[in-house]
């Protein structure tokens, strides 16, 4: 075991593999080349249309102990990686890792898949019953929990080669040339897809929505894909994009927003040039409200929006508030139609916007994030991962990479869910180190973090409800008492992975 | 000496090289990873931004014996070239290769670089000047000629890994966004420099419009730009991009362009899906042209148009008498307006057009190319390389990418040229190789290779002046005489890269 920059425990050593401990966010550095792959050829009349899955995967010489990924950009309605799995288990294929962009509930289907030891290992993150399963001690696979950028890292330096992507292409012609904005599954931005198409051994497009060639306009193109498989369809059209993202009604959550956008003022940020990502909750989209208010009154004109992009970034492009977003995922239909006329919605690849490993990410130009936490602690590390339960049951996101990047990361959070608070001494597991954490905004107060007395003081001059995080945090506990610490074992279900690859936190069992 | 595939002599090594002869157009494939690069990090609040080019090429490490890049899309108003080649001679830095797309007459100003030992080498084909000192012997420097393809294939397999590629931006933030549609030198495309991002050890934007933080839209993004240099222009704006490409006005070549449109209309291939490129010269736009009025009375529908990109397609684009626009280089002002404007006229990089070696490239799905050519010979060999005094004189492009790609390659050139004929026995230079070569239409008649005798069937059905390849050389010797050879040295000033690597000619010294 060796403490990390946060203080965890991790182990030396998981599963044969050297751990390196997190130690700060911005001090390591690759010391490696960029993964490579085969090159190829495809003469002219050569065919890449193949009729099933299963066939498609044969002619991928897929093999036992392989990797392979999905993209996760049709969320809780893929269908694309329970039909990938079944077709390996038909296939006789076993001992596989899964290093998807993300995994979602409805990917349950492949539980039977790992206890079956078809499917040995997660190099990703998952929401929902695989990570409680594990978290139970009733599920036994590694997993590995990534940033949006730190899975690029990943793939970028060969940390987790995939030999197999199957890219789930709303749009695409027999040839792979696909975008993501046409079709009865489009998602909009093909975002998460970009790396695999680049750096996966084998890349087949499967399609919902096969078009005459030529696909135009072209998001992915033909050269980087091998093989095409239309299938009936890639998801649940209900649950691939929502219709329309909400501002929240809560007063609390209304609350927090109205403290967070004077944070944001506060910070001397909100001017000419002005850039920021919200989540699509609730609360961050009542900042986005707020903000945007002031905008507007004092003729601000933004510089970009970035992230996931909702319906409201696509009213402030619109409106001129932003001059450009950049979009690695698609929130919803709105955002869709967006980036599928407006060329100043831009479509960027989870490496252009959050890899810490390249010439410079999007989330580095982030004059300001908001961000969710299920809890945080007294040195603002936060935790995205587990629930109160201390099962892991969120993937981590852009989370850690908006904080890293933006100069302003803000935490809006309610103090207390779920009667618990939402303040701690210490989070059950770190996802994001509170050195890249600024604000902590509750409808109690706002905590300011020690590396910013500037803000501090202008908002105390603002008269705003400034507080040290320890008063918060016991104003806290006197409405809901002192949390019974939880209990776990020794044995780690879970890697939390810094976006550079170091190890932040480990997750482990949960006591019965 | 070895004896290649369409019986040219080529030597067994050069400059140290071991050389692969030439065989046949398909059948080499690669057995080679693809080249890496090292992996970097820049983190927020890094800054890309050098004062001079001078700066940045010391902060890019640039050493002896190394190779730079440029791109020709400013072709012959370049100034980009020129300013680094003096950057690196104020530098003292010698030995230098340049591997640029291609080099053009404005270049001429390399010529004391080259005699001083600062320029060593050339891994790219030259227009003008340069070759034709080489040819003469008065410029000692290997020359390798690659056609759009074949430069991407080299660079990607690592046989020309570029040190530092100097990209010239029209509109570019300082973070390295760039696009080629905004800004005093627009261009369009950015076509042939996304390799260059892709794959060089550094990679420096230039350019003359820097604008705020971000670009958009984007073509090569900012985690590609290791460096961004503002200079005060990129090039002369008024050799950049022409106002317009015109269709020839000469009988002659109104004559070739009608017999090419009935080449195309026999071959069946004129059909809903048709797919076609054309060059930007006049006889070119006259076949296009002619396929246009045909496509309109017969209703057709063709899918998409490539190459480099003029106001005729973009007019057929507009028309929808294609669907879209592949374009790896506009032609002229109406094509730059267009990829501006409209999502399908689609930006391909080179290596989606033309790489032999990926999953498949756009030449591959092309129906009809039409080529010109300075001499064809009766093994239907082309050469478009050197002139008739033997000079390099020209880089072959897309010449012979196209020709292998496309189910009809058509080469349309006047039967005489300078008092000399078209056809001879033997072209001086193989370009393309006559196994690509469909037909060659001149206006004394068309030529169809052996390869296609159902389309020379149908063609004299048709009552088309159809004739023996040496049928139509002898009758154009009757009116120019047997043209005298050539006289060359045995050394080698330049070999002529096939798109596979081999080697399909060397260009001797011309006796004095």
């Amino acid at each position: 075991m060796a403490r990390n920059g946060v203080g965890r425990e991790i182990p030396e050593t998981l599963n044969g593999k050297r751990l390196v401990p997190y130690r700060d966010p911005y001090s390591r550095r690759p010391a490696v080349d960029r993964a490579t792959r085969a090159v190829r050829r495809v003469n002219p009349g050569d065919s890449k249309l193949v009729p099933t899955l299963q066939e498609a995967i044969e002619r991928a010489g897929l093999r036992d102990g392989m990797t392979i990924a999905t993209h996760h950009h049709l969320r809780n309605g893929d269908e694309v990686l329970n039909h990938v799995v079944r077709a390996v288990e038909n296939l006789g294929i076993r001992d596989l890792a899964i290093a998807s962009s993300s995994i979602h509930p409805v990917h349950a289907e492949i539980i039977d898949a790992i206890r079956g030891g078809v499917v040995t290992r997660l190099e990703c993150g998952v929401n929902g019953i695989i990570g409680e399963l594990a978290s139970k001690g009733d599920l036994d696979i590694p997993i590995t929990v990534r940033t949006h950028g730190g899975r690029v890292r990943a793939v970028v330096t060969g940390e987790v080669p995939i030999d197999v992507a199957f890219i789930a292409a709303p749009c695409c012609d027999e040839y792979g040339n696909m975008n993501g904005v046409e079709g009865p599954s489009a998602f909009g931005s093909l975002g998460y897809a970009f790396t695999d198409a680049l750096h996966a051994r084998t890349v087949i497009a499967v399609t919902d929505h096969l078009v005459p060639y030529p696909v135009a306009p072209v998001s992915i193109p033909q050269d980087l894909v091998d093989l095409v498989v239309p299938v009936r369809r890639l998801g649940d059209p209900a649950k691939i994009v929502s219709t329309t993202t909400r501002v929240t009604t809560d007063p609390v959550g209304l609350q927090i927003a109205r403290y967070a956008a004077q944070v944001i003022e506060a910070s001397g940020r909100l001017r000419d040039g002005f850039s920021l990502q919200t989540g699509s909750g609730g609360i961050s989209l009542a900042v986005a409200e707020n903000l945007r208010n002031v905008m507007r009154q004092q003729k601000i004109k933004g510089s970009f929006g970035c992230g996931g992009i909702t319906g409201y970034f696509v009213d402030m492009l619109e409106e001129g508030l932003f001059r450009a977003l950049f979009d690695v995922q698609c929130f919803d239909l709105k955002a869709v139609e967006s980036i599928r006329k407006n060329r100043n919605h831009v479509e960027i690849s989870a490496d252009t916007y959050a890899n810490p490993f390249n010439a410079g990410a999007v989330v580095n130009r982030l004059d300001c994030v908001i961000l969710g936490a299920t809890e945080v602690d007294v040195n603002f590390n936060v935790n995205v991962n587990t629930e109160s339960n201390g099962y892991l049951l969120h993937n981590t996101g852009g989370h850690s990479d908006t904080a890293a990047g933006a100069e302003l990361a803000i935490i809006v959070a309610p103090s207390i869910r779920g009667r618990l608070p939402i303040v701690r001494d210490e989070v059950t597991t770190v996802t994001t180190p509170g050195e890249t954490v600024d604000v902590i905004v509750t409808e109690r107060g706002i905590a300011v973090n020690d590396r910013l007395p500037e803000l501090k003081a202008e908002l105390l001059r603002r008269r705003a409800p400034v507080k040290d995080i320890r008063q918060l945090q016991r104003e806290i506990y006197q409405v809901t008492g002192t949390p019974r610490p939880l209990e776990f074992e020794e044995d780690v279900v879970a890697l939390i992975e810094y976006r550079d690859g170091s190890i932040i936190d480990a997750v482990r069992r949960v006591k019965a």
